[in-house]
């Protein structure tokens, strides 16, 4: 791995700031609200397939959710959905919306001293446009960045014509993010840098087993471990 | 009104193709199902009022409309809501999001032309990320951009943001769209060009009561009048 890159992209839900422990309270709290109808575990695999069936048209973020868990609860409730659990769905979604944006421990000292350094650093995230604008704000981060990419997929492709909108070169870029599948191997595929950074849970749909070995790889336990690896 | 500038915007819905008249087809048929509850124009009112609402939370989009008329379900039928009501709500949406992409007559020449004679042409749109992007790769247009912006507004900072990101002036920048309010006022505050093309039907979101009267304002009836304005 080198130290100098001309961009760094960051992810941003679960690398920069808490994420998917809200999607997960918002799908426990429907699992609860179904229990009167069907066992959770029972519950979470069917909203998990309507996610999935749903994701092509749908695409990622609260909204998705809120409209995948409607149709979960028509079907788990065999047509007997009140418009009180209706409510309460809607009530969810709204608060997994207005949400408070909490940054993981070490991120704003890491991005003070790249920004310090005069490191050209962008977020590179999937999700919905608004959402994001709206956690991008409330994170007090948007002076840090030199760029800010919303995505609708984060695919080799996606990653190539960003970096040609960049005006970088794969070897340049190095990404960081706690996604394997979508922050690393599409990223190490087109020939750039990746930083595996875990967090404590990732969403079913991202889970992937394999264990990258590559040259341009690593994984990290701690953001602030940058601070060493990248010279900051 | 000049002839020549460095960057040409379109706005995408009701611009380049059909939108709004299916906005207002899924509304017509959701107020016909709620019809047993409450009059079409009084389900109608309650819906927009919903929508309007939301909007801050959910932005532009037919997810966001899908969820505003759960909501208003849910009003309206003062919780007599059934489970066959809502999946046909769900139906309508999804319709909706599965739309063939009609272009509007004389759009694909007019780009043609821009295109040949060397012309920087961006789409500048605001909605749903995933659907726009969808809407662009099934109107066969995405060639015919140098640039794609999906904004989630579009205020006079929108565009001077992306103004500076493309490195253009605003005195080198026409935009053309069918909304006064999103597309054309703006972008005369900042300093732009304007040329409006009005659609038939009008988000009652959009609609603004004002005449316009500006040196970088222009309004025509169809969008071939280009070829002489700007000298295709």
């Amino acid at each position: 791995m080198k130290k100098d890159y001309k961009v760094i992209g960051f992810d941003a839900d679960d690398t920069l700031w808490v994420n998917e422990p809200y999607f997960r309270s918002s799908e426990h709290a429907f699992c609860s609200l179904m229990s009167i109808f069907m066992e959770p575990a029972l519950v979470q695999r069917v909203l998990f397939r309507i996610e999935v069936k749903n994701m092509p048209l749908y695409g990622y973020g609260v909204k998705a959710l809120m409209l995948s868990m409607m149709e979960a609860a028509i079907e788990v409730s065999r047509d007997q959905l009140t418009g009180d659990m209706m409510k309460q769905i809607i009530a969810l979604g709204k608060d997994q919306l207005n949400k408070e944006v909490v940054l993981l421990e070490g991120v704003k000292e890491v991005l003070d001293r790249m920004k310090h350094k005069g490191q050209k650093v962008v977020v590179i995230t999937k999700g919905d446009l608004l959402d994001q604008e709206r956690k991008l704000a409330k994170s007090g981060l948007d002076n840090c960045f030199h760029h800010v990419e919303i995505m609708s997929e984060k695919h080799e492709s996606d990653y190539t014509k960003l970096l040609e909108h960049l005006e970088v070169e794969a070897n340049d870029f190095l990404m960081i993010g706690n996604s394997i599948k979508s922050d690393i191997l599409p990223v190490l595929n087109i020939g750039g840098y990746g930083i595996h950074i875990p967090f404590h849970e990732t969403w079913e749909f991202e889970k992937i087993d394999l264990k990258v070995d590559h040259p341009h790889f690593m994984e990290i336990n701690h953001v602030s471990e940058l601070h060493q690896l990248l010279g900051l």
